[in-house]
């Protein structure tokens, strides 16, 4: 695919529409092209950088009176491809899409662009007393938070992109507007488009504008750390945790070698050992009586060092460490890229799938390391690899498959966070079913009859 | 419409699979063309007692077969019309689905046939430690709930079914058996087929089974009742306890005539004056810490009597006292119909919108009572009828059309919990615009083509 099958009369529309907020320069194709996986760049034949809801429609609707895909980009932190141009067309930069609407601090919402970053909406909420908690490892978009159905490490309390988009202002495939959703807390009126669009990676439709929940900020926050003799300690202490019903904020488990990677990356001093990392929200009294809670099981487990954290700046440093994992991963293989896996399994088999998970890991040559959001029972591999080392590359495609299908066989997703994008839908079948994936593709050509947004992504190719 | 519009070898057919089991009987198919709304009957043709997932399948290829519609039907607790059959049909009675499938009470989930009810439910889970939350007034089956995104008095802790429906196995109007969803706590593996089922009327699909969310029953629970001076103040103390993010599990307002009605029908001596009923649930400490900060905020707003009941005998009294509620204000006009209301706006408006609405009340000559989860911003007018008297009809629908506009107008929806039906189809193109209905009408299309399942329901008709 090269610019050049870029149709000339769409070319000069864009240009003229765009002027220099228009590129066909191959720096700018790569750079939206590509992502942070490890799938080989496929570059659009353009790029327009959109700044209104108004601009969005019109590049909708040129590209689908020339036929030409368009393909929605936010800051590229995408993992499975999301961004890629399998079919050419036009990558649709909403970078510039990021003014926050408005706020309604009375009623826990904010409407915004979908180009504004989480980072950039919890700036903007200093003062109200209020945040937005959904943090995945990047600071992206809340469009494209809202394309992948994302969440982080304060999912197991807050929920995910799902439970907080409340509604959207969308472009569909023939360039017209649509709302979805609403204000109001809850509503039975008529099909859930909201949720349909969230998690849809931009093939059903380009959410343009967003409305979301916000949280007022806990009265007490707590952080802690502890460390056990082995894993699976670990994750029994989170399984019954959760299963306390313990209104834990975040608890994560990073494994040795995380923590090792951490030390030496953030010149930290953490135990190098199976680790869980904690956070309590509330009244003064309720975050303590949490951690209290917490504490006794992890004793039961053989939990050591408990180490609690209350001053912002400790707290601070701990979770910076945790956010710093997946970087820190990746220095232990300088060059590298990272094969992600993203599994979510019923906490109930959680400790057996990382178990089994951790002797494929012995049966490979490259380095991996585990760390996840195991209070929803999701957990990442970093699995390190050189794309161009066929050896490795066949690892790492063995290992994912491995972990993906016994997370299904456990009643589990190929992907808890990150979405389907290119690198999961060889999976779509067998974790949903020929007659969901069927309804799926229904659906898709409801919407966009002529596969022009984001084709090639979520679903498989029929043939499959 | 008329039982002799089944074609004759739709009726063998079904004698032959049924036999008893299928019945076109008067007094069957009346029982199951009306519902507790103040809709005129429609009759279906027939009615299925159905008893299996493979059974549901079998009627809907069957009357796929013959162009004829089906209509799920679960305990006939719609207040919107939503098992009336205003194109005849078969009337599929899910109510023999009553089997729960499976517990993992160590995942906090349930699986169980659609015609389970919420109280049987909780029955099962005696013993767990868990219940179930959602609780709409009536024990209305699961299917029927998830298919009107029911809530009820915990939505303001628990959400309402669109957060606690996990999984579904549904039978699409070809009669393939589907799979959505799964019981891993997140996912973002493709199009949310499960929360697009949710709230869609039987429209897109027969929900057979359902995988809901399961919650610890919490170490504490006390309960509270307070007397305001005025509606306004009352709900000046529900915005102040939400804007502080208090996590109250219910906080429900009632207004004079509807306590006088409830001391009437259930013998209490509660103040005939607007009320709030709350409930609190957490450990003893964070239960008490709650109920101590909401009786501050409602001091500050001339709250008194605030009485608490921690003893679960107590508990129950008031609490029954407010489940009464509805049939107590149908007993302050004998032989009545209740024309329900159901609006839902975001809570900064809450005050103004029950203000306004008192206005209109006070316009009409019939008694209407309020009450509702204001805690949600969702509040029901019980406005009561003789459904021959054509003056009180017509105010009647003066007064829906007032409230729901309005509601509309406030950023808030036409209906919180009762779902569209047939009574609120004029409304939505009102509520979501004409594109977001016409993306409804597609999705409809592409999974129901012939347009036999539940027909005439949830969409308002083309001409609208």
């Amino acid at each position: 695919m090269t610019s050049n099958t870029l149709p000339e009369a769409l070319r000069l529309a864009l240009s003229q529409q765009f002027q220099n907020r228009f590129s066909c320069g191959e720096s700018t194709r790569l750079q939206h092209g590509r992502d942070e996986s490890v799938h080989d760049p496929m570059l659009p034949y353009g790029v327009v950088f959109a700044e209104s809801l108004d601009e969005i429609a019109a590049t909708v609707r040129l590209c689908a009176e020339h036929g030409v895909p368009i393909i929605p980009y936010g800051v590229g932190s995408s993992v499975e491809g999301h961004v890629l141009a399998p079919s050419g067309g036009i990558s649709l930069d909403l970078s510039g899409m990021n003014r926050i609407i408005s706020i309604h601090a009375e009623d826990g919402d904010a409407t915004v662009q979908a180009g504004v970053t989480r980072k950039q909406l919890n700036d903007a909420l200093k003062g109200t007393g209020l945040f937005f908690p959904i943090d995945p490892g990047a600071d992206a978009t809340l469009g494209g938070m809202a394309a992948t159905r994302a969440s982080g490490t304060n999912a197991v309390r807050y929920g995910t992109m799902k439970d907080n988009v409340l509604a959207t202002t969308t472009v569909l495939a023939d360039g017209r507007i649509m709302k979805t959703g609403g204000r109001a807390r809850k509503s039975s009126a008529g099909y859930d488009l909201t949720r349909l669009l969230v998690g849809s990676e931009g093939t059903l439709g380009i959410m343009a504008e967003l409305t979301v929940k916000l949280y007022p900020i806990p009265e007490a926050i707590s952080a802690a750390v502890c460390t056990f003799p082995d894993i699976d300690s670990a994750v029994q202490t989170v399984i019954q945790t959760i299963q306390l019903g313990v209104p834990v904020a975040r608890i994560e488990l990073l494994d040795t070698l995380s923590l090792s990677a951490i030390n030496k990356f953030s010149k930290t001093t953490l135990a190098e050992a199976p680790t869980l990392f904690f956070e309590f929200h509330g009244s003064p009294a309720s975050a303590t009586e949490q951690a209290e809670t917490v504490q006794a099981i992890a004793d039961e487990f053989g939990g050591t060092n408990f180490e609690w954290a209350t001053r912002p700046e400790d707290r601070s440093r701990l979770w910076q460490a945790r956010h710093d994992a997946y970087f820190a991963c990746l220095q232990l293989k300088p060059g590298c890229r990272c094969f992600p896996t993203d599994v979510c399994v019923p906490i109930s088999r959680l400790a057996e799938c990382i178990a089994a998970t951790n002797e494929d890991i012995a049966q490979v040559s490259i380095p991996i390391a585990l760390f996840g959001h195991v209070g929803d029972g999701n957990f990442h591999l970093v699995v390190l690899v050189d794309p161009d080392n066929e050896k490795e590359m066949a690892e790492a495609a063995w290992i994912s498959q491995r972990v993906v299908s016994r997370a299904i066989e456990m009643e589990g997703t190929s992907t808890g966070e990150h979405g389907i994008g290119l690198g999961k839908r060889k999976y779509l079948v067998q974790e949903h079913g020929e007659a969901a994936v069927d309804v799926m593709r229904a659906i898709k050509s409801a919407l966009d009859p002529n596969n022009l947004l984001n084709p090639g992504k979520v679903l498989p190719p029929p043939t499959n």
